[in-house]
């Protein structure tokens, strides 16, 4: 590890991702100065106190002044008001990048925005917990999991690079696809199973107050893993359905074709169909444990 | 720990469950003699190299002669033929369990059988893995977890109890309950989680060969926590949605109807609606936090 990657560092959000990040800079060095930015003092103050920032500000346009990387780590929503306030400020040569879940939807509201000569590289640790925070991160979080940039063809590739250099010394593999692409993977590992998990620990959550005293304690017996995925950060959830829309629901789609004809199945009796499917899944989780993601 | 709780043990099926529990009278010298049963003579070799048995027997009137405990650990479409073939050969007096997900499928495939002056006491510890076969069990599987026992109000007290103490010293905590209202409040919290994870994972499996592969790849985004539990024993889980049908159906029927709404807040970008939802849903994922069950 030779000296930092960066001079000077500005985080636009400081929970889960972005104070994980802050970790590995923290850790190993490559950062020259950390600044971090958030909507309330609370949160800050909780950032400086754990020692994720030499400085703070609630002023986007306050916190990239001079920053050669500007990190954004907040929900999809927010975007196009962080890119407007950061336009104006943004040193010549700077690279801006995210972590957010939906790419198009990064590139649609930064993009356009950002004054000629900033070099624009979105990004998406493929990496998370159910907790969010500046406290709940760790610089562990990213080692092992995939990173995937979504540059335009024309982004210059010195930014590119430094960027996935910056996400290699966190321990994450690189991958570099289409923003388009990328939407369509995650509606289906990540987004529609976010959304069915969150649905099932609803209809409980509506259940009568007795019979949900009881499924809470025998939660044991699988549903207990569905209300760990459906316990993520609600208003990082919310945003990422809405900006990836399109692609969510047509998996969801197919999901819920499939499932009328697990119901029918059962209400059938079909024995054979069951547990022909139960037998193929088995073999996707095999292909899991194969590829070193289990 | 005072001497064995019964003197001569009979496990009918010895996978993931039994052996766990032969495991724990191993360990605690709870019995006597254990005699393991299964249908293939390879799986009754692991079983004795893997010392969890003294003897064993693929012919169950064989391997519970002369047993004052019964065990059926099989899956639930075994029960009936299991229950002939045992009730010529059991000894009076002697206490008939099992551990089956589904208690109203054994109750009506196995008291009709049993002859006079013989216990039968139906048994769910509510515990788990995806894995399965002799070699899969551990004696810690049950600590921390319930076990629900569902016997009819005319079953002898001592019975009950005596199994009840076993299950006890396995570390599981005792919960008696009608076995309509255990077959309600498993098909929420266990049987509807495995069948969506089934699904979810099934509409993978049948995607092109190239999506498929980068699903797994980027599976650590969510899709991953369900593939472990579609990974789960097929024949036990088909047989669990034959027996428990209709109340499988019924929860199925509500989550679906949930979803519907979740598509069509997502369709309208009903901001407000997902935001709400997914805080609701956080509460509840406390709540097992708070039981112990996390």
């Amino acid at each position: 590890m030779s000296g930092p990657l960066f001079d000077r560092v500005a985080f636009i959000g400081i929970g889960l991702i972005g104070s994980s990040l802050a970790r590995v800079m923290r850790r190993d060095s490559l950062a020259g100065h950390i600044v971090a930015c958030a909507r309330t003092q609370a949160t800050l103050d909780t950032a400086l106190a754990l020692g994720l920032a030499d400085t703070a500000s609630t002023s986007v346009a306050e916190a990239v002044k001079g920053a050669d990387l500007v990190v954004i780590a907040s929900p999809m929503s927010t975007y196009r008001a962080i890119a407007a306030a950061m336009a104006p400020a943004l040193m010549p040569g700077a690279i801006v990048t995210d972590v957010g879940s939906v790419k198009g939807s990064a590139v649609a509201d930064v993009t356009p925005l950002l004054p000629a000569g900033v070099h624009f590289v979105p990004g998406h640790p493929v990496a998370g917990t159910e907790h969010s925070g500046p406290e709940a991160g760790f610089d562990t979080l990213f080692r092992g999991r995939w990173c995937i940039l979504t540059p335009e063809a024309a982004t210059d590739a010195g930014a590119v690079e430094r960027v996935a250099e910056l996400w290699r010394r966190a321990g994450a593999m690189i991958e570099v696809m289409d923003w388009r692409h990328h939407d369509m993977v995650l509606a289906i590992t990540s987004h529609l199973p976010h959304l069915i998990a969150y649905n099932i620990v609803g209809t409980v959550a509506d259940l009568e107050q007795e019979t949900q005293r009881e499924v809470i304690k025998f939660a044991a017996s699988g549903f207990r893993d569905f209300t760990r995925i459906a316990a993520s950060d609600p208003v990082m959830w919310r945003d990422v359905f809405l900006t990836n829309r399109e692609a969510v629901l047509q998996m969801l789609q197919r999901f819920t074709e499939d499932l009328s004809r697990l119901q029918r199945a059962i209400r059938r009796g079909e024995a054979d169909e069951l547990q022909d499917l139960f037998t193929r899944t088995r073999a996707v989780r095999r292909g899991i444990i194969d590829a070193g993601q289990a």
